[in-house]
Protein backbone atom coordinates (compact mmCIF):
# COMPACT_ATOMS: atom_id res chain seq x y z
CA UNK A 1 0.00 0.00 0.00
CA UNK A 2 1.03 3.53 -0.29
CA UNK A 3 0.86 6.37 2.93
CA UNK A 4 1.76 9.08 3.59
CA UNK A 5 3.10 10.05 6.97
CA UNK A 6 2.75 13.52 8.87
CA UNK A 7 4.03 14.10 12.34
CA UNK A 8 3.82 16.75 15.06
CA UNK A 9 6.27 15.35 17.65
CA UNK A 10 8.25 17.30 20.96
CA UNK A 11 11.45 18.82 19.85
CA UNK A 12 13.20 16.27 21.99
CA UNK A 13 11.84 13.19 20.37
CA UNK A 14 11.79 14.73 17.06
CA UNK A 15 15.10 13.55 15.37
CA UNK A 16 14.51 9.88 16.59
CA UNK A 17 11.74 10.20 14.98
CA UNK A 18 12.99 11.42 11.47
CA UNK A 19 15.47 8.80 11.26
CA UNK A 20 13.00 5.78 11.79
CA UNK A 21 10.94 7.25 9.60
CA UNK A 22 13.13 7.51 6.84
CA UNK A 23 14.14 4.34 7.28
CA UNK A 24 10.74 3.23 6.16
CA UNK A 25 9.56 5.78 3.85
CA UNK A 26 10.64 8.70 1.70
CA UNK A 27 10.80 12.27 2.91
CA UNK A 28 9.23 15.20 1.13
CA UNK A 29 8.52 17.88 3.82
CA UNK A 30 10.20 18.33 7.38
CA UNK A 31 7.64 16.14 9.12
CA UNK A 32 5.88 14.31 5.81
CA UNK A 33 7.05 11.09 4.41
CA UNK A 34 5.46 9.26 2.01
CA UNK A 35 6.09 5.53 0.12
CA UNK A 36 4.97 2.12 -0.80
CA UNK A 37 4.78 0.19 2.24
CA UNK A 38 4.05 -3.63 3.03
CA UNK A 39 1.31 -3.99 5.68
CA UNK A 40 4.16 -6.09 7.73
CA UNK A 41 6.40 -3.20 7.94
CA UNK A 42 4.02 -0.42 9.15
CA UNK A 43 3.11 -2.58 11.52
CA UNK A 44 6.83 -2.39 12.90
CA UNK A 45 7.21 1.29 11.87
CA UNK A 46 4.13 2.21 14.10
CA UNK A 47 5.41 0.03 16.47
CA UNK A 48 8.63 1.73 17.00
CA UNK A 49 6.97 5.21 16.44
CA UNK A 50 4.77 4.65 19.69
CA UNK A 51 8.49 3.52 21.78
CA UNK A 52 9.45 7.04 20.96
CA UNK A 53 6.26 9.15 20.69
CA UNK A 54 4.88 10.71 23.85
CA UNK A 55 1.12 10.20 23.09
CA UNK A 56 -0.01 12.56 25.51
CA UNK A 57 1.89 15.13 23.12
CA UNK A 58 2.68 13.63 19.97
CA UNK A 59 0.41 12.86 16.85
CA UNK A 60 1.02 10.77 13.72
CA UNK A 61 -1.39 10.97 10.98
CA UNK A 62 -1.14 7.83 8.48
CA UNK A 63 -3.03 8.52 5.14
CA UNK A 64 -3.16 5.11 3.57
CA UNK A 65 -3.65 4.63 -0.23
CA UNK A 66 -4.64 1.23 -2.00
CA UNK A 67 -1.96 2.82 -4.46
CA UNK A 68 0.22 5.68 -5.11
CA UNK A 69 -2.03 5.76 -8.36
CA UNK A 70 -5.02 7.26 -6.40
CA UNK A 71 -3.37 10.00 -5.38
CA UNK A 72 -1.89 12.47 -7.03
CA UNK A 73 0.56 14.97 -5.52
CA UNK A 74 1.25 18.68 -6.29
CA UNK A 75 4.16 20.38 -4.84
CA UNK A 76 4.06 24.58 -4.54
CA UNK A 77 6.86 26.45 -3.65
CA UNK A 78 10.28 24.73 -2.74
CA UNK A 79 10.71 21.29 -2.81
CA UNK A 80 12.71 19.53 0.00
CA UNK A 81 13.42 16.77 -1.23
CA UNK A 82 16.97 18.04 -2.04
CA UNK A 83 17.84 17.88 1.16
CA UNK A 84 17.36 14.20 1.51
CA UNK A 85 20.52 13.16 -0.45
CA UNK A 86 22.72 15.59 1.97
CA UNK A 87 21.96 13.87 5.11
CA UNK B 1 -12.44 15.80 -4.37
CA UNK B 2 -10.53 14.78 -1.23
CA UNK B 3 -7.49 16.95 -0.17
CA UNK B 4 -4.69 16.49 2.20
CA UNK B 5 -2.64 19.78 2.06
CA UNK B 6 0.67 20.15 4.76
CA UNK B 7 2.54 23.57 4.38
CA UNK B 8 6.25 24.40 5.59
CA UNK B 9 6.07 28.03 5.87
CA UNK B 10 8.57 30.44 7.49
CA UNK B 11 7.75 31.63 10.81
CA UNK B 12 6.09 35.41 9.56
CA UNK B 13 4.00 33.78 7.39
CA UNK B 14 2.46 30.62 9.00
CA UNK B 15 -0.25 32.79 10.97
CA UNK B 16 -1.87 33.92 7.38
CA UNK B 17 -1.39 30.63 5.80
CA UNK B 18 -3.45 28.65 8.81
CA UNK B 19 -6.13 31.06 8.40
CA UNK B 20 -6.52 30.89 4.83
CA UNK B 21 -5.99 27.20 4.62
CA UNK B 22 -9.00 26.69 7.72
CA UNK B 23 -11.70 28.67 5.48
CA UNK B 24 -11.32 26.08 2.88
CA UNK B 25 -10.60 22.72 4.96
CA UNK B 26 -10.17 20.93 8.39
CA UNK B 27 -7.44 21.56 10.53
CA UNK B 28 -6.29 18.46 11.75
CA UNK B 29 -2.93 18.55 13.06
CA UNK B 30 -0.06 21.66 12.97
CA UNK B 31 0.49 22.13 9.45
CA UNK B 32 -2.10 19.59 8.18
CA UNK B 33 -5.58 20.18 6.74
CA UNK B 34 -7.87 17.67 4.76
CA UNK B 35 -11.55 17.84 3.42
CA UNK B 36 -13.59 17.90 0.43
CA UNK B 37 -12.81 20.77 -2.23
CA UNK B 38 -14.09 21.49 -5.29
CA UNK B 39 -11.63 22.13 -8.40
CA UNK B 40 -12.92 25.65 -8.51
CA UNK B 41 -12.31 26.46 -4.54
CA UNK B 42 -9.00 24.58 -4.77
CA UNK B 43 -7.76 26.92 -7.47
CA UNK B 44 -8.40 30.00 -5.43
CA UNK B 45 -6.85 28.33 -2.42
CA UNK B 46 -3.57 28.13 -4.21
CA UNK B 47 -3.83 31.44 -5.67
CA UNK B 48 -4.15 32.67 -2.59
CA UNK B 49 -1.77 30.72 -0.96
CA UNK B 50 1.11 31.33 -3.82
CA UNK B 51 0.33 35.65 -2.55
CA UNK B 52 1.55 34.55 0.98
CA UNK B 53 4.25 32.06 0.61
CA UNK B 54 7.86 32.94 -0.14
CA UNK B 55 8.29 30.47 -3.03
CA UNK B 56 11.75 30.27 -2.75
CA UNK B 57 11.76 28.98 0.99
CA UNK B 58 8.31 28.09 1.68
CA UNK B 59 6.60 24.89 0.56
CA UNK B 60 3.24 23.49 0.40
CA UNK B 61 2.37 19.76 -0.60
CA UNK B 62 -1.27 18.87 -2.00
CA UNK B 63 -1.97 15.32 -1.74
CA UNK B 64 -5.50 14.92 -4.15
CA UNK B 65 -8.14 11.88 -4.31
CA UNK B 66 -10.71 11.38 -6.06
CA UNK B 67 -12.88 11.00 -2.95
CA UNK B 68 -12.48 10.24 0.97
CA UNK B 69 -13.06 6.78 0.44
CA UNK B 70 -9.77 6.13 -1.39
CA UNK B 71 -7.93 7.19 1.63
CA UNK B 72 -7.81 5.80 5.12
CA UNK B 73 -6.70 8.20 7.79
CA UNK B 74 -5.40 6.50 11.18
CA UNK B 75 -4.06 8.58 13.80
CA UNK B 76 -1.45 7.38 16.59
CA UNK B 77 -0.87 9.94 19.84
CA UNK B 78 -3.02 13.15 20.64
CA UNK B 79 -5.65 14.38 18.14
CA UNK B 80 -5.08 17.81 18.02
CA UNK B 81 -8.27 18.18 16.01
CA UNK B 82 -9.84 19.30 19.32
CA UNK B 83 -8.02 22.36 19.21
CA UNK B 84 -10.70 23.52 16.17
CA UNK B 85 -13.27 24.55 18.69
CA UNK B 86 -11.04 26.74 20.59
CA UNK B 87 -9.57 29.00 18.25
Amino acid sequence: MYIVLVYDIGEKRVGKMLKLCRRYLNWIQNSVFEGEITPVKLKSLLAEAKLIMDEEQDSLILFKSRSEKWLEKEVVGKEKNELDTFL
